[in-house]
């Protein structure tokens, strides 16, 4: 390999899956972004099978100007039912919901619909795994929080909000890599399979 | 128990969840409400959590009347990237397409998007159980088709259609139950779960 005569190393030679890269990176973009660009590099890459749900809409009226192509003329969105992100890690059923917030010392709990909430509960009784992703865009963290520290959290303390530091405290934070921006999965190896 | 005078059994008395109902019931309904149907009882009856995706769409023109209710005025549908259907079922990943067809001789695999296979395979590379439920109208019966098994006679056999003959020898056949009008469940116990 070929060295830049200024010394600087070339972007092969930067340790890309090391957590060397500071969680502070991509602050342009939105969570959903980064979850996106990491659920793309894992199915390329045969890590994980993980995919944003489409966002349900109610379709009330549809033209047909042309026989090919259907065109929506009237929708309305619809209040969604479950989360956004569903999908399978290593034959484990997972399911999760992400969000951002700019508080800088809680998580309020109304960024979360009730049903998400429920849906969440459910797919743990059916033997899988939920948890949320959140970003406190102040900090520039990102954490994983299984649902279950939620559900009880919120049953037992507040269900209204959870402390920025608390979340800190019993979280995961997740790390941020250059083709993986939001790389939960590299926190649910740890979880999941005690990094096996 | 009383039965009424003209010896008919009345309706609690019949075995509800007994194979006897025939699979030629429920004749005007689409297998998606079928299907839409049966998961709702499983979910109500914490038997299995599944969902159908929505539908994707992309939206072009958002009008905004009033700031609580956004009317989208121009969307177009996408081509589906997955399929419609996942969920749990007692911790396994399950994955799958449901499609009607009115030919009595076999199914056209053009029926079925490439991507939609590709995902159903990746769902069974990932550990994850996928399949697909066909009915032929014709003679109102619904079956039950294991990925891998489409996966084999499509890569050695023909890759646009499989014959009914064969999908009736190899699939399962799907009971149909007054409140449970497509019951694959019952399938998947004996198939994943050897009937325990």
């Amino acid at each position: 390999m070929i060295n830049y005569p200024n010394g600087k190393k070339t972007r092969s030679q930067l340790p890309l899956l090391e957590n060397n890269r500071s969680n502070k990176s991509n602050l342009g973009q939105s969570l959903e972004d980064d979850v996106n660009a990491s659920n793309a590099y894992y199915i390329v890459n045969n890590l994980a099978l993980v995919h944003k749900k489409p966002t349900p809409i109610t379709v009330v009226n549809v033209d047909f100007p042309k026989r090919s192509a259907a065109r929506i003329t009237e929708a309305y969105y619809q209040l969604p039912s479950t989360t956004d992100y569903n999908g399978i890690v290593r034959g484990v059923p997972i399911d999760f919901e992400a969000k951002q917030t700019k508080n800088k010392t809680r998580l309020s709990m109304s960024l979360i619909h009730s049903h998400q909430l429920k849906h969440l509960k459910s797919v743990l009784t059916h033997g899988g795994f939920s948890f949320l992703i959140i970003r406190f865009t102040f900090f520039s963290e990102t954490y994983l929080l299984p649902y279950q520290l939620i559900d009880e959290y919120i049953s037992t303390k507040d269900k209204k909000s959870i402390p920025y530091i608390w979340i800190k405290e019993n979280g995961y934070l997740i790390p941020s890599k250059l083709l993986i921006p939001c790389d939960y999965l590299s926190v649910l190896n740890k979880v999941l399979f005690k990094g096996v």
